[in-house]
């Protein structure tokens, strides 16, 4: 059972405004802000290395709490710089070459599907969507019929978009990944912290994610899991001293494990962070978190929809904690900024075509207000939200 | 004129120990610490985008702080997690192919290294070495005769080794660059914040450095300069929805500016201390930090020679602040440990043929103990550093 008054209490952010970019970037727990600035302060009186010597253990143990986040093995872990860096390091090491295919949603996110698009361009390879099937979600019967082309070599697509939408059957995609011997890449960036991620039961052989969203961690870190199986066999496509070593003046060795996803540098605060982040998301219960969001996220679906000239945008079999909507005759950055004043401080973002085309294009969307619910929001926090997306709704009609 | 007594005032670290190990990181300056540790607190309470958008022109200054620092075009300027990912996203994305030949020096960082060694494996390019002269630096002689050859695309070396040594005569270097019409990466790494550093009488085309070292920032940041007309040829090797913007479903048109070598996600604490770092050393004068890093190395250089056992192993015509000796029957580790006794506290480091393999089999060396001195360091550190060294050794041959 969730004990909302602490959630709220280990929050410092939670007094001082109404978060609801948690997709963004979540407020963080005070143990996460104390564990980042108290590793900088020790930067600052005992040296970078020193500190960082000093700290090995706790560093050792971020590997292990992102491990159980995940289910996964601690040598399946590389911890980088952020999801990008991430994500690139596993997908561009691909020996992805000409003809080969890459299976994506529609709901992909620009920052990978441009990646796509650029290996077309530079080795021939060929990106083709999955369709959705009626509740917006992939479908898994046009996915298993795509799968039989052999050229198919990679499943690759995010458990919930960053324009929100539905959380994609990844249990049913990896199982058919792994039946068609096809690899699964997986973007969790909006999923970890957000809702349980099994990866024994996904079956995804690569996920990417981020520290700063939904697991409520610093910016300025990521992390990576790669299958040991698969991890042995791929050569990263960026290699420095510590992904590989020097045996001789004209041979290296690459380093086990996905650490050689990783480099030498290291936002060491930032790092254990995240590991401080992870541990107390763990602690609080990824499971109830996620039941909560849930049940806050249909909640103000319900209400915005009775707002009039409100549309809730969502789609979905299972929908997350995003719940994305537009105001007629209003751009999303009017809600936004209207939100966002002196006397509301209601934090929202907008998300718009730029970073999800196609599925925008397919809704004749061109940006949406996104409000991103997390756990430690609260009922309150809902009712201001309706409360003040009604009031400005009410202005903009009587200003027409 | 430098004021000793305020750059220990504005060292918090300064009074906690005796701080040595600048190449590794350098102890941060209260106002990049409060910057850093700033901006998280406010992340904490606005939210991580939100807390961004209100520090969004400090965050433009930076690229104008960096650029002012190298003498370059704000627009050649991308800020990226560290120098390793600055240096990689230049490198692997040059359109280096089967025959072109790299020439780097001998001094040349494992890190940098293991790449070249990479893409003789995948692309069949050449790695040569530039034999150094008498004095231990880069051979200009030997290196105008290698560029002879017109399969020689690439200059790539750092300025300051990591394990000491010369200075590299970069500005004739980068003269025979031009000249030569091949390109000029220069890993600056260890020469940012350390000693005058402009672009503009170098001519390299490509330079990356880190926050961390002589510059005093945080860690989780660094920088890449790419020169504005190679920059506009270069694709990065890796991409996403910042360094490029998705037009169509099937067309993507890449950032113009140095900027298209970064991603989207941002440390934003650590890129306003990299700013907070530049300026403060700007403010102070890297030219007189730099005349008092060579005259307390000089001077260190000297003393330690005198001491029984002690062989110092610097090279070069101009030497660094990084100072490095071997003491007879001792391990650098023995040293390292003995100097950070509580009753000591100087940091000091060590290094090893892991890093500079070619360098250090030409001399025969395994492994060095490394001083890192910088202007904050005093007179009166130096003196201790001194005695320690001369007791530990005394020690150390009574054991014998």
């Amino acid at each position: 059972m969730l004990d909302l008054t602490q959630l709220r209490a280990d929050t410092p952010g939670a007094d001082e405004l109404i978060h609801f970019n948690n997709a963004g970037a979540s407020l963080m727990p005070r143990v996460v802000l104390e564990t980042v600035i108290g590793h900088l302060q020790r930067e600052a009186v005992l040296g970078g290395y020193e500190a960082a010597a000093a700290a090995s253990q706790r560093l050792e143990n971020v590997y292990a709490s992102v491990a159980r986040l995940l289910n996964v093995r601690p040598d399946e872990i590389a911890v980088v710089e952020n999801a990008t860096r991430a994500w690139d390091m596993a997908f561009y090491s691909l020996p992805l070459r000409t003809g080969d295919v890459i299976l994506t949603s529609a709901t992909e996110y620009a920052g990978n599907y441009i990646p796509y698009l650029q290996l077309q361009r530079q080795r021939g390879i060929e990106v083709r969507i999955v369709p959705n099937d009626a509740a917006g979600q992939v479908s898994v019967q046009a996915l298993q019929a795509m799968l039989a082309d052999p050229r198919v070599l990679l499943i690759s697509l995010p458990i919930i978009a960053t324009n929100g939408g539905p959380v994609q059957p990844v249990e049913v995609i990896g199982t058919l990944a792994r039946a068609a011997g096809v690899w699964f890449l997986l973007d969790a960036c909006q999923g970890v912290g957000h809702l349980p991620i099994d990866v024994q039961k996904i079956g995804c052989h690569i996920l990417s994610a981020t520290s700063r969203k939904y697991l409520r961690g610093p910016r300025g870190v990521g992390f990576l899991y790669v299958e040991r199986e698969l991890c042995a066999q791929l050569e990263p496509a960026f290699l420095d001293l510590h992904a590989a070593t020097l045996q001789t003046p004209t041979h290296f060795e690459i380093r086990p494990g996905a650490r050689r996803f990783e480099n030498w540098e290291c936002n060491v605060a930032a790092k254990l962070g995240l590991g401080a982040a992870v541990d107390y998301a763990l602690t609080i219960g990824i499971a109830p978190m996620w039941a909560r969001i849930r049940r806050l996220a249909e909640d103000l679906r319900t209400r915005l929809a009775h707002i009039h000239g409100v549309s809730v945008c969502d789609t979905g079999a299972i929908k997350s904690g995003i719940v994305t909507f537009t105001l007629d005759a209003c751009s999303a950055q009017a809600v936004e900024r209207a939100l966002a004043m002196q006397t509301r401080r209601i934090n929202v973002s907008r998300t718009t075509v730029r970073s999800t085309m196609l599925d925008m294009q397919a809704r004749g969307l061109q940006e949406m207000v996104r409000v991103s619910i997390h756990a430690y929001n609260s009922e309150d926090e809902i009712d201001a939200l309706v409360d003040a997306v009604k009031s400005f709704a009410r202005e903009m009609a009587d200003v027409r």
